[in-house]
């Protein structure tokens, strides 16, 4: 008998009609014979509730007890739809994450999952029963409760579908699959049939928000088969797998962007070594995560422009932390732009093909579209650009690249 | 060190500003050496919307799984309060009822509190640190959550305060005492300084709503010392004890009225043995509270009467409950009144009085107010009145039995 995890997110289990909806998806899984482990995430809205409820309490409270109070949101989901099982007369309990128990470390509102003990859980599934298991929680090594940080529940989905050899993962959600690129902006957006791990990590991290980036890493490190699909449509959806299978296939898989970038020049940095470990450490000590970075060749080696990206919401303080250092660095000018988006081109086969660049370049050029700053990796390349021209480059790539057809 | 509870009730803790304000209140507690252990209930208006939540999922939900979604109250509360104490640089943590643990048996959604352990919160309190413990929680053997039943925070507070062997357990709610009488329908009521757990056991279950009468029980149980006072002013409340330690005092301590009442009368039940055991065995299996009972004496040995009261909210059930046996047992007529009222006199000093029956039913004769039933105990006298006279009932007796001086 074949065991899979079913996870249902947000907008899934937004409201009773909906639980109860999703309590016939599962009645169908079982109908086909397979064991079920489903993992289910607050209800829409709750876990925001949740935070304003504490952030009035406090500007700064204790993540421990601040992991207690959003906890509630899945112990509640999981509870409703056990007894939303019940009533179709499937026999289900609801396990929360320190009863399974899934074990993590300590590092309260962002923990990391240490281990998931099967014994409990095995045994229960012996008796023919669906176990419903709260997404997003773990207990911590001194019995506290903990979270995995927010969308952790397809996280917590991926680990359990790891731990217990599932033969797949399926992650419900408001979307019905993966796409080429966003559907909202480019008409001619398709869906995929599958794509492998490294290129959704690389549409996930890129903005594409259909998986979180965390849970396609541990996807791809156990080896877990995903799928996305919808929880209102009954669609196949977009495996994720190891490889694609397919012989034939479009030297990119999909265009993604990202909207809340800002770009940073420091200009007129004096050319001395240590002077990028001495920025990028001061905004590492802020947690800021610097995505782009550029830096002009010096052609005198005197001074040289250094450029970089961050999420729009870190500016202000970015800002106030690289001025705190400008006497020791000796730069000239600080500018900012934050009327700017990152367009990706992502492919697994981008490896082995050349002309990549040279198509996406040419394409955003005959469009008149300026490129601020690039950057690459193995299955990807990323372009900042003005986000007046946002639209229209991601239409002209997915074309460009084929993928229209 | 003496170690007090201190129990805050769903008013006490109804919103943010509520919980900052009880913080302080806790601070004074420390500030005069005491060690504290907190107890709280759920958000005012909380539970009723888990309640309908699961209401809404299924007319029929597993308690076991209506207890996961409950006990999420008492859960955010806790970390909540705890939040708010460290604002007020407070060492405190939350424990739920799992993490002390709160052992109870596993008849969920009315749990029983079988055993506390002590071990961790001691250890704990030597920390100097509040311990802040959800109300109303427990965990079976089984290892799930279980709740104590509407109110049960209050009896979650007496179990830990005998558990703790603490010197007080301080019972904070919306009222500033225990009265005479209730100050709404009688205006020279007055609070009472003090009152044995007996008074405050009839007082509580004949519709003081104080306290929950399961609280005071165990409090009489274990001998500890109660304490009801206002969480919204700075007054001393009233004792609840063993012995009341004045002189001198009235001979009844308080009126008490219970308005949802239902009186029932089967009337011409044949004199067979068996027929009362019948009739309540049939209640008994719905469980229906039967409260006062009375039988007409037959004086031809053939048929009598037998009336009774039950909760309002019973009615229906009971109705069609005693006609489903109307053939077995023969009576001729099944007769209703809801519009009744019971009003109770109360004294521990009644046992060595006699006249206080006497003083009441004269009482009540002066003002013209025919009594339907009377039922008494060892410390009270109840009588059945109809609700039109029972502002007028319980204003002559606060005065005929010299409470009002």
């Amino acid at each position: 008998m074949k065991l899979v995890v079913l996870k249902f997110g947000g907008t899934s289990v937004a409201n009773v009609p909906q639980i109860k909806k999703i309590a016939l998806k599962i009645k169908q899984e079982i109908s086909q014979g397979n064991k079920v482990i489903v993992v289910v995430s607050a209800m829409a809205g709750v876990t925001n509730n949740l935070v304003d409820l504490v952030k009035s309490t406090s500007d700064t409270p204790a993540f421990s007890e601040y992991d207690v109070v959003l906890s509630t949101g899945e112990q509640v989901t999981s509870a409703l739809l056990t007894i939303a099982l019940d009533n179709l007369n499937i026999k289900a309990r609801s396990w929360l994450g320190w009863q399974v128990p899934i074990i993590s470390d300590k590092s309260y509102g962002k923990a990391i999952i240490e281990e998931i003990k099967t014994n409990h859980i095995l045994e229960f599934l012996k008796t023919n029963q669906v176990a419903v298991i709260s997404g997003f929680q773990g207990i911590s090594k001194e019995n506290r409760i903990t979270t995995l940080g927010r969308g952790g529940s397809d996280t917590s989905a991926v680990a359990i579908a790891a731990a217990f050899s599932a033969e797949r993962c399926d992650i419900y959600t408001d979307v019905d699959g993966v796409y080429t690129t966003d559907p909202r902006i480019v008409k001619s957006a398709k869906k995929l049939d599958q794509i492998t791990y490294e290129e959704m990590l690389e549409l996930a991290s890129q903005g594409a928000k259909v998986l979180q980036t965390r849970s396609v890493a541990l996807a791809m490190k156990y080896n877990v088969k995903l799928r996305v699909l919808s929880s209102f449509e009954d669609l196949p959806g977009t495996y994720i797998i190891k490889e694609e299978r397919k012989m034939e296939k479009s030297e990119i898989s999909g265009i993604a962007h990202s909207l809340n970038e800002a770009k940073i020049t420091l200009s007129g940095v004096p050319d001395e070594p240590g002077q990028a470990a001495e920025i990028f450490g001061a905004l590492a000590k802020y947690s800021i995560n610097v995505d782009m970075i550029v830096q002009s060749s010096s052609i005198n080696h005197e001074a040289t422009d250094i450029t970089f990206t961050i999420p729009e919401s870190d500016l202000m303080t970015a800002e106030s932390t690289i001025k705190k250092i400008q006497k020791k660095i000796g730069f000239r000018k600080f500018i900012t732009e934050t009327n700017v988006v990152k367009i990706s081109v992502i492919g697994n086969s981008m490896r082995t093909q050349s002309g990549v660049a040279k198509t996406m370049f040419e394409t955003l050029a005959n469009n008149q579209i300026n490129i601020h700053v690039i950057s690459t990796s193995e299955i990807k390349i990323s372009v900042l650009i003005s986000s007046d021209y946002y639209e229209l480059a991601m239409r002209s790539l997915h074309s460009a690249f084929g993928l229209d057809v």
